[in-house]
């Protein structure tokens, strides 16, 4: 399967190797690191025990952006119930979405740090925010146990005799094409003086999870990418291109 | 929920407070460790985290009948695809009546040791054995993982608005009940020279197979005994008691 768990700034290097279990056993295979505090560590490959390969293929990185560039369906993962504006959905809930799209490009699900999870900054970048359901009392799982739940219902999801999950046209933007996207928005704001009236700056992360909301795919990306490039057009002077 | 997790002579103490925190994020608290190597021990707590009142609270016992001699349905957990007469489920088949069955009596749910799992004398004892779907090239989960994916699937069974088990009439006889049956059977089959002919004196083992499969319920436990207190009764010499 063509999904990629990315870890953000792990501290535990233990963790990193339970992680690359959980993994192998439920057949998945890259992982991506964004600055782990430890690693490579001893600690890691005692704890991935048979999944060493796993752990050897794994790739580090040194910005978030570039563990999902070429990333089409971005999963953010959180125990914290916070009150904001993405679409929270449980792993079975979303387990044939993120297979589905994994045939056209590879889907990430990102876990984050295990004291602090994911930034708002880095949910941002999300299509998605999962939130493994638990009892009330005590909702923080362990970092590997979270990534051994969303597995196991990954593969419950596309193992031999799984059910199909519905079909998409066209396959999902990638990260990177709707990173330019928001590049190319933002520069039209600007140059036809919209101002941000949302009171902080908030105006271009309110936008951004919107479209994350939304979940664009190709054909969408180049109609917005086009109208973009036509309100620029008619913006520019007659005479000039 | 009064559902236990029972440790098989778990040889890692991390495992032991990991799986004190997969319990207590899924709701449970009942557990119970049979001849643990290492325990109270620092990793243990390490790995509680916020579940230590869980690992306070765990019951370590010299044999394994005592860890479940209170318990109705008793549920096996394998790694091995063995071939073996036992019902193989998978946890989300079997959640529903695990929590059902624990509505009148403990349910215990038994893990084995780390590298070896439950011996076929402690399957023995189990109605159903559970495995958790994996890929096939690597199945064998770490055992607090294990223990966290089912706790997982009995949480999703259990939690406010889960679809409500399929109803049970009566109680299922507790695993003492069902071992007094046992040896009670032994007793009648040695009074009426029943001779064993599976080759190598199987004939105990294969009888409480099928009897643990049929899980019993406490009806169906007293006609048992009744039959056999009649069959011991006709035996006797006129005039003796």
């Amino acid at each position: 399967m063509p999904i990629r768990i990315v870890l953000v700034e792990p501290q535990h290097p233990g963790n990193i190797g339970a992680v690359a279990r959980a993994m192998k056993n439920m057949g998945l295979r890259e992982l991506h690191l964004v600055k782990p505090a430890l690693f490579p560590h001893q600690e890691a490959s005692a704890r991935a025990s048979g999944a060493d390969d796993v752990l050897d293929a794994a790739v580090v990185h040194e910005r978030f952006d570039q563990a999902i560039a070429d990333c089409g369906l971005i999963v953010g993962t959180s125990a914290r119930q916070r009150h904001l504006p993405w679409s929270i959905v449980e792993p079975r809930e979303c387990s044939a979405q993120i297979i589905q799209s994994s045939r056209d490009q590879t889907a990430a699900v990102v876990f984050g740090a295990e004291r602090t999870g994911l930034t708002n900054v880095e949910l941002d970048r999300c299509h998605l925010l999962m939130t493994i359901p638990t009892a009330s009392e005590y909702s923080s799982l362990n970092l590997a146990m979270a990534v051994q739940v969303v597995t196991y219902e990954l593969w419950l999801a596309a193992r031999p005799g799984a059910p199909p999950p519905p079909e998409r046209d066209v396959p999902l933007a990638s990260a990177e094409e709707v990173s330019r996207l928001y590049v190319h928005f933002e520069q039209v704001l600007e140059e036809i003086d919209f101002k941000d009236r949302t009171g902080g700056g908030h105006l271009m992360a309110r936008i951004r999870r919107l479209f994350n909301r939304a979940q664009l795919d190709q054909n969408e990306m180049n109609i917005l990418r086009g109208i973009l490039t036509a309100v620029q057009s008619r913006r520019r002077p007659a005479g000039k291109v």
